[in-house]
This record gives C-alpha cells, structure tokens and sequence, in this order.
C-alpha cells in the first residue's frame, strides 16, 4: 500500500469528500473511537457521496500507525496530477502558477500548497523527480486544500519554463543574490510563474538563467534563512495585493 | 531534564555558539558519526567560546531518540524571556512587535520565529500559559533564529496590549472577518504590534476589542485556512515593503 493512496485524520478526509475531486473506494473508522460531530460529518457526508464506510476494529489500523489518523482513514485512487498543455489550453488571462524546484520536506509541500489555494494561484508545477510528491503528510498539511488546486507534474522544469515563455507567460526565479526586490514586479496584466528552490539549495543555475526575472526577499538580518513556505506567502499574497488594489 | 534544556542537530548548534546569547554547558557528540565540515566547525567554535565538548558512546544518546539530534546535543541553560517594561524601554522609533494570541505548534512557533527576524520584528510576545513556550522543537525549527530576537512573556497579554498603547504603539489584531484588508494600513511612522491568533480559535475577542485596527488576508477561496505563520509572513512582509519603499 503506497501512503499516497490514503488519506487520513476527521479534517482531510471532510474535505477531500467535499470537494468531491478525489475518488473514496472505502472509509474505515474505529470502533474504539466516540462519535463526535466530525466522524458524524463524515458519515453523512460519505452516504451523500454513495462512499462506503465501515467500523472496524482498532487493530486494522496497526499497519498506519506512524499516521496521525485520529481514527480515520480513507482509501484513494491517487491523486491525478494535471498535463501543462491541458493546463494551458484551459488557462484564462492574469493567470498564476508556482512551480517548486526541489522541494523536499513533505510539510513544506503541503504549506505551500494551502498558501497557494489562500491566495488564488491556479496551479503548482512540481518536477517527477527531486521533488517531494503528493503523499499523505501533504494531504493532511494541506488541511484539505490540495482538492482545491491542480498539481502540475512535469519531467524537465526546463522544458516546462521553456513552454510557458512560449505561450507569453512571463517567469519569475526566486534568488537570495538578486538585485530586484520581488516587490519591484508589476504582477498585473500578466500571467506569471513564481519559481521557488529548494530548502538548502535554492532555485537552480539553469532555471535562473531561463527565467524573465530574478527577484529576492530583502533580509533584514544576517540570519537569512526564511522557511521556503513563508518566503512563497510574502511573494504571493504581494501579487494578489497588487492585483486587488491595482497598486504596484 | 526539560527538554527546553538542550538544543540538538548540527545548524541549531553552531547557530546559538556563533550567537553566544545561550549559555552553553556542554555539547556531546557521538563517536559513531562521522567528523564533517560542520562538526569541525562546532569544535572549532566551542573552542573558541571556551565550551567543553566531549565524544561520547552513542547510549549516551538514548534520552533523546525522539529528537532529531545528528549525533550532537548542546546543553545550555534555559532561555531568558525578556520583560515588556525592559523591552520598551530600550525600544527606537518605528519598532515592530509580534503578539502570539494561543499558538499551540511548536513548528509554527518555530517557522514564525524564523520569519520575524528575517523582516527584521523587534520582538515576539507570548503568553505565559495558553500558548506554546520555547522547547527544543521550537529552537530546532527556527533554525537559529531565536538567537536573534526577544522573546517576552507576559501574563496578560491584555495587560500587555494595554501597556503598549499607553506607551503610543499601535495595536493590529488579525480577523478572518475584519472589514481592512492587511495592506489598507499604513505601518511607517509608528510602533506597532501585530497579533496572530490561535491555528483554529483565532484571536480572542477582549483583544480584537482591545485592538486599535482589526484586519484580514483576503481570501481567494472558499478555503479560508492559511497556516498562521504563513499569515504572519504576507503581513510583515507588507510592513517592511512600506517601510522599505516609502509607499503604502
């Protein structure tokens, strides 16, 4: 069994049956556990969505015990990550996308992709490899929002920056040497892709190079170690700002 | 032994031994791991500082198997919280602080406290109960960064906002349901206080009352749940954007 085909703990699961874009084969709850008005949600919610579920004994849980499964826990089909042309092709003007250049702590992954859905981002292009993929850590640090947002996954992030250029989207690198600050964009009336890099390493030589624009967090601070999820929200919700209030 | 008493992995240690704000008693290193650059480079400093260090059997390590140590502890006495009335005292003009309303994540705390020092936050108020303290986790996950910045911990944080106000700060609760947006205020010009609330409970009511200005991150979707460092991150970094640009 792959953990990237359950989903666990009352919240995730609430939310993945609301969104209605995950396929449920099966809910299993613990018999050991009191009924309260989640598990009841749950319930409810799963006999709306003809979703099966079924109290079973706290033992069947012993094979997911490193999972904070609150008693809970549901089975998926795995998640169906999106193609970049059928992204594009449905895409609309001022569009937003993130893409993650070698993220590797689960947690951050799924921070990231909360931030993202907060703040209107319209898709997050992970690479299929050197890149944490969509497990269960990041269903349940996503709180759900992962039903919310397409995952992109792509095999060259190269290739992926080369085709948004293509098609007039501009492409921003994230770069703790940068001159500009990522304030200094004017996000409006265009559609962007804000690059992030890794937790240690940073966004990477050749994507730089590839990108429109570089841009970085101005650190206030010899420590200058921002956690990559908070350094995105900075970013993004000054996109939004920009585009809310029609201030650069 | 409280776990606030140690502090494990090899950054968070060379962090607080190139900070010297902690009183470091001893570090252990295990014989079992290998010497590398960052382990010469923790001797190196305990020489320097004069700490003592000692390679011990990797049982020795056995007390803290939940930690994530990397084969190294420092012991050190406990953090000094700092007093309001000190604080503020010492205090220029235009000094930021940021008020933590029952944060019960000590990754959270951890990830806030990381994000306060890089935008340059004077300091952190937490609540001596009902909100996490500063653990070995916390240390870990600000990676250093709580040898940057005042932590002070107050009773009351009523009492604390009170004071502030009487001493001309001016005091910002965040509400999901506030009518302001985060960037509708102009921060130059003046002490401020930003307060994040709970993960679920949000800011309590008396402090929303308390408050001069009440403001929101407005959402893009019905998904409205933004983990609060990530919160705090779009909204400091808007403080510093105008302090840096000169615009709001």
């Amino acid at each position: 069994m792959e953990n990237s085909d359950i989903i666990y703990g009352k919240n995730s699961i609430t939310e993945a049956l609301i969104a209605g874009t995950r396929e449920i084969n099966k809910i299993i709850i613990s018999k050991n556990i009191h009924s309260d008005s989640k598990i009841n949600k749950i319930k409810e919610l799963a006999q709306e969505r003809g979703v099966i579920f079924q109290f079973v004994a706290k033992e069947k849980f012993q094979p997911y015990a490193e999972f904070n499964h609150q008693g809970v826990i549901a089975f998926v089909s795995p998640i169906k990550y999106e193609d970049l042309d059928d992204f594009l092709s449905k895409s609309h003007e001022n569009s937003s996308l993130v893409i993650l250049d070698g993220i590797e702590d689960s947690h951050n992954l799924g921070a990231i992709i909360r931030t993202c859905v907060c703040a209107g981002v319209d898709g997050i292009i992970i690479p299929s490899r050197r890149n944490v993929q969509v497990n269960s850590v990041v269903e349940k640090t996503s709180a759900g929002a992962i039903n919310h947002i397409p995952i992109i996954k792509v095999n060259s992030l190269v290739s992926a920056v080369q085709k948004l250029k293509d098609n007039n989207w501009w492409v921003i690198a994230t770069d703790a040497s940068a001159k500009d600050n990522y304030y200094d964009i004017k996000y409006n009336d265009m559609n962007f892709a804000i690059i992030m890099g890794a937790e240690h390493a940073g966004v990477s030589k050749t994507l730089i190079k590839a990108s429109d624009f570089v841009v970085k967090i101005p650190m206030q601070n010899q420590f200058n170690s921002l956690n990559v999820s908070n350094a995105l929200s900075a970013i993004i919700f000054e996109t939004l700002r920009q585009k809310l209030t029609g201030k650069s």
